[in-house]
């Protein structure tokens, strides 16, 4: 069997000014980066102001487990399937972080025959967007700094210092540094750290500036300290956002690039899934559906945080809304669901697949909560038996939709097309109005007790008194508007991601809130969450290398 | 008067591909980045191989001052000016430092009607060399503590791990930081900090290696520490060798860019003018010598440091040899090592200006020590009297050369016209045997001695006991033909920086010395040397921004 690295390496790509050509983008709208990969220019982000909207479908998932689901390979094969039933479609997902590649295995995007490519480029430097986000989200702390050191006019705390620094790396050591040592000249002392740059605030903001006046609004907003007196210190106040936003200003712009079967693909953004949206840009997204007729995207995670966020943040924010969802599962993922060990996942059970469809259903019950017409997709494995993929189709179908079984892995967009036409069916049906789950005007308090009854299934939030002030204060700031980016596990509806399928009966204990003005959301954290992952023992860098034809190797 | 980014944005630039077919590129040879912008595909470097070499000129200049001399300026000058008068000419480059542009201000390639295009995207991101260089630097850094984390096999001495961290900022407060703070689980504290990216071993690596596989050579050499018996570690024992190299996979490829007058200009590495060899990249320079009849190219700071290194470091390890130097001098710097104040400059002083040509003339004997035949170029001033030129003029006739006034800065090819045909008559006679100053094999403290004596016309040179101790260890381990690299102040030939003009009856004291066993050399370090620059009091970044247009302000 060809590993998904050979596929894509096997795979005829077209030069990318044809892909472009094929959305109707001039060739000189295309900012090229090698003969495969393109922003879109400004001039031709631009030009799109006046045109209609095409439809837009979120891929979102039942919880992730270790047996996989396939959300972007599902999302990829929807994509093509569209092309291949004669709708002019795209797809548009995030960007890839450099730092885990070298940790456990480069990301492909997709898989088997259902992938974005070139997939080495992607994984590695690709377009220089994350690098962009790494500059300037250090530029800022450079800076913060150097007012301090010529004389602190703002009086900033270095003790309350809050904007840390980033690296697109798995390093364990810099998560907690202390910075400024070595003497006057090298300014004062300070307790630091760094983040993986998927996680900075700038790269949040990207994903969902709407321009360029935009982002540098955004960036203005971030809070980077404090004074003594507990007032913020923003970065405007630094005088950052105009630096920051000249070197974001091509990173802003939309990646093209095209799946195996040469269609095209947006690839833009990639804020963290936990203390971000997970989502990719608001740019692409929005150029996508000006340029297509549909457009097939997805959200990181399970539906309770991906597209709870998708929905409550992105669409909320961006001011758009889906037209359908397709809810990916996989028969292993439903018997993991369903309590089986993944060692036993190779033996039929159609008992642990039906007890790990609540957990699908559930999942279903949740997005119709926001009016978005729902279709379930079975991402078929070769071992999975016929009568496990009924199973599933009957207990869908019981709650009212459809499960379609998809074979795209293996077929590509053949394997996809009976989702396709389900999908263009909905869609072909009045637009129901999509209904957000808590409005903006709600209390922090009342919209994390929504998000945590309404999609965990949680009986309700425990919430202590500091935080219960702090999230007062916010409010009585100006603030109280924003909406909630909810980090928790993505293994379970609760926050012990060992409660598999859908458990009930719990709480949700929120340990910690943070305020992401320039994203524009609070960071509501349920447990614990890493920003800045370590290497393994064996990290897949000691594997990758360049062979004697000058292939990369290891990465995949 | 026009200022420098207002010629560059008013420029006419071609397609870059119309530049690549100018030296016989096929465009499927080139890697586009953007319109203007591409780097040479491996296919194109193997296509090399066999073609002959074009005549190599080195550009150097006086010992800076204040005033400015004009050196990339006279590079781009002179390369225009031999394609004006029919030579297929190149001109080759450094990249620019990001962290800077946002200190004081972003660096023009070269300057007035001589200068490299597209200026901003070269002081921004340009094709993410620099950003593959920070990126590969870090990992490996993030390695070496994480072997450590898992057991330590290799013993490493965490108190004598000396591969830092890099960012391509100016960030004071990450010169001196501690790592690995918080708990088992973020490793072992440990001392540390952050260099600037110019200033890695591996941008050095870059800008030396022939090839992909030269280049994991080198990366596998470099020393990360010792174990506590002193014995080093290696990158290649640690792992991280093959892994680096495909992080630097596209960044070894020279970029392809263009002069205002739309002549060929290679822009490729960047590596510090002090602890490293301060020139462009080795395959760039060798793919223009395949591509053109001529190929004008610089060294960082004056001749006492950039052309001994460039002939020294360079040339010696590369097998290329110079056909010709040029030195840059003004009329301004000349009276600066004359002794004059800045402030001063306007006035007329031909008596200053013959003081100060005590300085040129060394910079003329030392670069005829090679046997590199020469000439001066006098970069003209508005300011510059007909007098003072001639008081230059007839100082360098005396010394057997010829010193040739340009106005290119005003004038563009036209005005270099003269020194370009001086230049082609001088490689038209009979090549010179290019000469090295001392041999591999002789002592590191002979080679110090060598470059200290012939070079800056020391009296000798202060080494103590620990330092030779460390001398003699590295030969006995087998590192004895490197060559040194000399790291004192650029605007002295001693290693006081205000004793100007040619001072003599000084001793070099050498301070500390490192050993660059990837990058090849041994850094002899003689005086302060900053390797992570802070941000002044008003930091250019404050009024870096787009303007309403979305153009860029306030980085020139």
């Amino acid at each position: 069997m060809q590993s998904d690295i050979d596929i894509a390496r096997a795979a005829t790509l077209k030069p990318i000014a044809q892909i472009g050509e094929h959305l109707s983008i001039p060739a000189e709208q295309l900012i090229p980066f090698g003969h495969d990969k393109a922003k879109l220019s400004q001039d031709c982000m631009d030009a799109l102001a006046d045109r209609p909207n095409g439809k837009l479908i979120l891929v979102t998932a039942i919880s992730p487990t270790p047996a996989g689901e396939g959300k972007t390979t599902t999302t990829v094969g929807l994509g093509d399937a569209l092309n291949a039933i004669g709708k002019k479609a795209s797809v548009c997902i995030r960007e890839a972080s450099l730092g885990p590649c070298f940790g456990v295995k480069g990301g492909a995007a997709g898989g088997g025959m259902a992938q974005v490519v070139p997939m080495e480029e992607m994984n590695l430097h690709f377009t220089g967007d994350f690098h962009a986000v790494t500059a300037a989200h250090n530029l800022l702390a450079a800076m913060v700094d150097n007012h301090i050191y010529w004389g602190n006019d703002l009086d900033i705390d270095v003790r309350r210092i809050k904007w840390r620094r980033v690296v697109d790396l798995n390093d364990r050591s810099l998560r907690q540094i202390t910075t400024g040592l070595g003497g006057v000249a090298n300014g004062f002392p300070s307790e630091s750290g760094f983040d993986i740059t998927v996680a900075s605030e700038v790269m949040a903001i990207l994903c969902l500036a709407e321009n360029h006046k935009d982002l540098q609004r955004r960036l203005g907003d971030i809070i980077v300290g404090y004074r003594r007196d507990r007032t913020p210190v923003s970065c405007r106040d630094i005088g950052a956002d105009g630096a920051m936003t000249v070197l974001l200003k091509q990173a802003i712009l939309p990646n093209l690039v095209q799946t195996l079967e040469n269609n095209p693909a947006f690839v833009h953004g990639g804020p963290f899934a936990n203390i971000a949206h997970g989502c990719n840009s608001v740019l692409s997204t929005k150029a996508a559906l000006k340029l297509s007729d549909y457009v097939v995207t997805e959200a990181g995670f399970g539906a309770d945080l991906g597209a709870e966020k998708f929905f409550n943040i992105k669409c909320r924010k961006a001011g758009v809304a889906p037209d359908a969802a397709v809810i990916v599962a996989t028969i292993r993922a439903l018997k993991m669901n369903g309590g089986v060990a993944k060692a036993d996942l190779g033996t039929p059970d159609e008992d642990a697949v039906l007890a790990g469809c609540a957990n699908l259903g559930r999942h279903i019950e949740n997005v119709k909560k926001f009016d978005v017409p729902v279709v379930v997709a079975i991402n078929h494995f070769t071992s999975d038996t016929v009568e496990e993929t009924a199973v599933v189709q009957r207990y869908v179908e019981s709650m009212g939709c459809k499960a379609i079984l998809c074979t795209h892995w293996a077929d590509g967009s053949k394997g996809a097309v009976a989702l396709a036409e389900a999908v263009v069916a909905m869609t072909e049906q009045e637009k129901p109005q999509f209904k957000l789950l808590y409005r903006d005007s709600m209390s922090f308090v009342t919209k994390i007790e929504i998000v945590a009854k309404e999609i965990y299934g949680a009986k309700g939030v425990l919430i202590n008194q500091k935080i219960r002030q702090q999230l007062e204060q916010w409010e009585a700031e100006g603030y109280g508007e924003l909406p909630v980016c909810m980090a928790k596990t993505q293994y379970s509806f609760s926050t012990d991601p060992t409660l598999l399928g859908a458990p009930s009966d719990f709480d949700v204990p929120v340990r910690e809130v943070r305020l992401s003005a320039g994203a524009g959301f609070i960071v509501v954290i349920c447990g614990e969450i890493m920003t800045m992952p370590g290497l393994p023992r064996k990290p897949a860098a000691l594997s990758i290398h360049l062979n004697e034809k000058g292939d990369i190797e290891g990465l995949f």
